[in-house]
């Protein structure tokens, strides 16, 4: 494997941890988007979307996430972290793993309606903050979409 | 007194609210942000910024704050909630404020460098996402400043 293979084969690997979390969202009721830390080649944190159990608007999957990586190295510093997420951040997500100071967000499906990474607004491009997570989109987005539109499509049936 | 002198008024006291908060802050060597969640004329939560304190990145004012509301209100849903915070909010938190829907943002002092509402980016621009909250911003703006700017000095002194 080439450094370009090995690091799709990471990324898929993780993105596959994240599915799985997505997986124990649909079985609470939630929305299933996943995401997971990673810091040199090792699971850090791992978390689900929380929202409706928890009643709580910011217990978004990468905010949990990004909050127990922190817990668990002891500083709000989580520069040598990678966040991989099922589906594309929403402002807030976007904005805490700038503020996590994250290097690398990978995400899985984009989200049309409530992407701040590429699809509504590019809310970390280059240039307008102080930190800028490197971005990188489409990891097995097509698994990481499927599991929301069945989970759409159970909750109209 | 007119309708818009008693918003003034109105805002001016949660405000100070707000200020007491940041002040708190200082006491616990954070950056002194101060935010409170307001329903019906009526406190409903009050925090200030924790990020050194808990090691957490997303422990800003606003978010504490917001998370209170929803655990004291048994929602996330705080659509008929007012924010109040001394200080411009970040992406982060101009985003959990949407998503918690709540129905106004009133800040104190803007933020050159991460102010996200109207500084460095307006992150919730009518027409962008399904909710938008009314933003007002300059509300006892010097004394919000200058409660940063001591912080700062004393830091530095």
């Amino acid at each position: 494997m080439d450094g370009g293979e090995r690091r799709q084969c990471d990324d898929e690997r993780w993105m596959q941890e994240a599915l799985r979390q997505a997986e124990q969202a649909s079985r609470w009721g939630e929305v299933p988007v996943g995401a997971v830390v990673v810091r040199d080649g090792e699971l850090v944190a791992a978390a689900h979307n929380w929202r409706e159990t928890w009643r709580d608007p910011t217990a978004h999957a990468e905010l949990v996430a990004l909050r127990e990586a922190s817990r668990r190295l002891g500083t709000w510093r989580l520069a040598d972290c990678d966040l991989f997420v099922t589906l594309e951040p929403c402002l807030m997500c976007a904005g805490a793993a700038m503020l996590a100071r994250v290097r690398r967000i990978a995400f899985g499906a984009p989200d049309p309606k409530g992407g701040a990474l590429i699809s509504k607004l590019q809310a970390l491009e280059a240039g307008r903050w102080n930190h800028h997570p490197i971005i990188a989109g489409g990891i097995l987005a097509d698994e990481c979409g499927m599991i929301l539109k069945e989970f759409f499509r159970g909750l109209r049936g």
